[in-house]
């Protein structure tokens, strides 16, 4: 095959077969599926030409592992994307099943379209083409491909401290971003980091009824109300204690960069959002909002009777589930307690609230000046014709502080999703151009750091 | 069986297989069930003599009707219960399930055990035992037993009001309350009303990354909390404007027979509520709070990913059930439009609130000097053997208003339920010797009314 577009149809081909698989990395009962898109994804590496692959047991979900080290005196890149998902509920806002890929308007729809799955496999396919036109690498690659990274990510943390020498490389490359938009080459420099746990209540040893104990009996919803307005003021503000304190301010450069980026703010509200308004710390733009202030939500909540009709009870308990994303120079275990203190301080009378920490990251920023992050600037001004942005993401990755922890390596966060690609949402897509144009972009930068890194 | 002894056990048997019929009249999927519970309550009826039994249709489930006139010149008894009883769930949280009847300790335990079957069946049992034993009744009765209490009692309030001429009677006897202590004979002189509905809060047109929008997307469960927190503040007081304006004090009286009633804040605390605090309004004592205050109640809330593990979402969507319990002279209409406007007013930007209501009740006040609340006391007193209290109950009957203002009559609360009886509750139950005692004392009261009224 040595047309470049048929290749690339059958990549993505290939790749509607890795979204049948629902490797729901959060769900015990999708255990096997997991391992079974690990499986898809070595035996992608092994026909990409790796001369050696693994999957390395380190949690619930392998790491796939596959490198090609023979390009003597080039530079090395660890190339990293995930491939297990978020889960796919509510079922019922779908339009076409989750792990039923359809094509529409050239998207992709599936869970895991563009998170992550569809970005992973244009590392993968970038690296094979290479190898099937020149027999070679311009550059030497390791791939890791974690199972894990919808979950926490604990077992990529865990190996990458312990093996540090078995991943050297230069630079590691990370494909699970998004480009500002559509047609608009993108680098993510910036990344918020979380902090997500259970907020549990629990007020009465059983259920009250309402009528006989309701005005003298403590009400654990009640309490996880007052304890998240406590938590976070009407404003969007947070008011913990101490957890603005390392929040480092954007370079005026970098915010004048954003303001120039194209953005219509009643586009965004209309088409992205759907609400009737943004809201949020007053005086901040939707960009310091999303992509350099720490924020906290609540992702979801349980407590008491919620079937159809009416049940007159005070619940006994309730759960929310929360986090806080961090922003650079936040550090998790720091917030964690500055949270744990806060909530003890508010947590009204007749309650005990506990907060049970799941999963951390810390936030990171990289250096734009870095050779390997303007190489890709180049390789996607090429590709897309147009002048690479430098932008930020909200959202963690937190592989990049560890990358830069622990292979003391910069990240280069070359990102293909849009902005509406709904990630974590119903009617997830990935748009097939942007597939394309990514296997491009990625060949050409190897290409390019062949040459002149 | 000429033995009241063993006719008052056999009593026993049946009441179990009444209980066995799990007519959750909330559920659409037990609506059979809930006529099963209908049927044999007629059965009942019939057995205990009744010259005419109809079932009559006014909404889902039938109301169960059953007269015996033939006391000419003796007043007549309205004798009202309910068949229907609240759902199960917490299942888990249940020492027995709670439709298989199981007597420990010498309590029946099962849903429906005291709320209401087991008081249903002192009224028919007792009713039985005399037709049995003398041929006839001291007073004429007409049962009106219903199977919609739990969900709203729409059908019967229609009966009430389309047909008050049926239902012609000089005092109605309610057996749906319980005894302020173990022993103490009491009864109910004031319930309070209730509102019962549901909020619901639409913020973006569907679930978002909270990384992505985290920061300027409003968050609906952050609203509900928000929301809840503007109606009721930490000390339990309702901020609803007008909401307190037609709260009537109790008389001082009342309120001084109050202190002298057997209660032990601490063991209230401990035992009943199991919680670390009692909470609600400074300054006010526990039965002001649960009979003579209005409350602010959440009774369940669902919005977001509540499952195992992480999912960073922000949801579309957030729901709570929500009541106020109201007291005299509180109407209704008047406070579902106080709390519809409170709601618009507080309802934070960036999300719709919408309160849906789901049914409601005045609250209720009788007047203690009526004879048929003075036989009733007296008769409990010589079965009790202790001087009959006076007491209000912070549930709602809304029957009681019912009588009131369409048959003009007064309501008679014998209750014989006990306060840890886990009504609404898993593990309810119903004291044995209250359901045998409470056959006595409806005995003795229809024969002291016979003799005196």
């Amino acid at each position: 095959m040595s047309d470049l577009n048929s290749f690339k149809k059958q990549a993505l081909d290939e790749l509607l077969d890795l979204l049948r698989i629902p490797s729901i990395s959060t769900l015990p009962e999708n255990k096997a599926d997991v391992q079974r898109a690990a499986d898809c994804v070595e035996a992608a590496l092994k026909t990409a030409g790796m001369t050696r692959t693994e999957q390395i047991q380190r949690g619930t979900h392998p790491l796939v592992y596959g490198e090609w080290l023979g390009a003597a005196g080039k530079p090395t890149l660890l190339l990293y994307g995930h491939y297990d998902v978020q889960p796919a509920d509510p079922l019922e806002e779908w339009k076409s099943p989750p792990f039923e890929p359809e094509i529409r308007d050239n998207n992709i729809y599936a869970r895991g379209a563009t998170d992550d799955k569809g970005q992973t496999w244009i590392l993968i396919k970038a690296v094979e083409w290479l190898m099937r036109r020149d027999g070679r690498l311009p550059v030497n690659v390791r791939f890791l491909i974690e199972g894990e990274e919808e979950v926490g990510g604990e077992a990529i943390e865990r190996y990458v401290s312990e093996k540090p020498a078995q991943l050297k490389a230069d630079a590691a490359v990370i494909c699970d971003s998004e480009m500002f938009a559509p047609g608009l080459p993108s680098i993510c420099t910036g990344l918020r980091g979380i902090v997500y746990g259970e907020l549990l209540v629990e007020a009465a040893k059983q259920d009250l009824h309402s009528g006989v104990y309701g005005g003298a009996a403590p009400n654990p919803i009640m309490a996880i109300a007052e304890i998240l307005c406590a938590l976070k003021d009407k404003d969007g503000h947070i008011l913990i204690p101490g957890v603005y304190d390392r929040v480092v301010e954007p370079a005026p450069a970098e915010k004048e960069a954003w303001a120039s980026l194209p953005f219509n703010e009643k586009e965004y509200l209309e088409k992205e959002i759907g609400a009737t308004a943004i809201t949020g710390e007053p005086g901040y733009s939707v960009f310091d909002k999303t992509w350099a202030r720490p924020t906290l939500e609540v992702h979801g909540i349980r407590g008491g009777f919620v079937g159809d009709g009416a049940k007159t009870v005070i619940p006994a308990r309730a759960l929310a589930k929360i986090s806080l994303r961090l922003v650079a120079d936040q550090r998790p275990e720091e917030v964690i307690n500055q949270l744990k203190a806060a909530i003890a301080k508010v947590t009204p009378k007749g309650v005990k609230a506990e907060y049970k920490h799941l999963h951390g990251a810390g936030p990171s920023l990289v250096n734009p000046d870095s050779p390997f992050i303007k190489e890709s600037a180049l390789a996607m001004e090429e590709v897309f014709g147009k002048k690479t942005v430098y932008i930020r993401s909200g959202g963690s990755i937190p592989i990049v502080g560890l990358f830069q922890t622990h292979l003391g390596m910069p990240s280069v966060l070359m990102g293909f999703g849009l902005p509406d690609d709904n990630l974590h949402s119903p009617n997830e897509k990935f748009h097939v151009p942007n597939f394309y144009n990514g296997i491009d972009a990625v060949i050409r930068y190897m290409e390019r750091l062949g040459a002149n890194a």
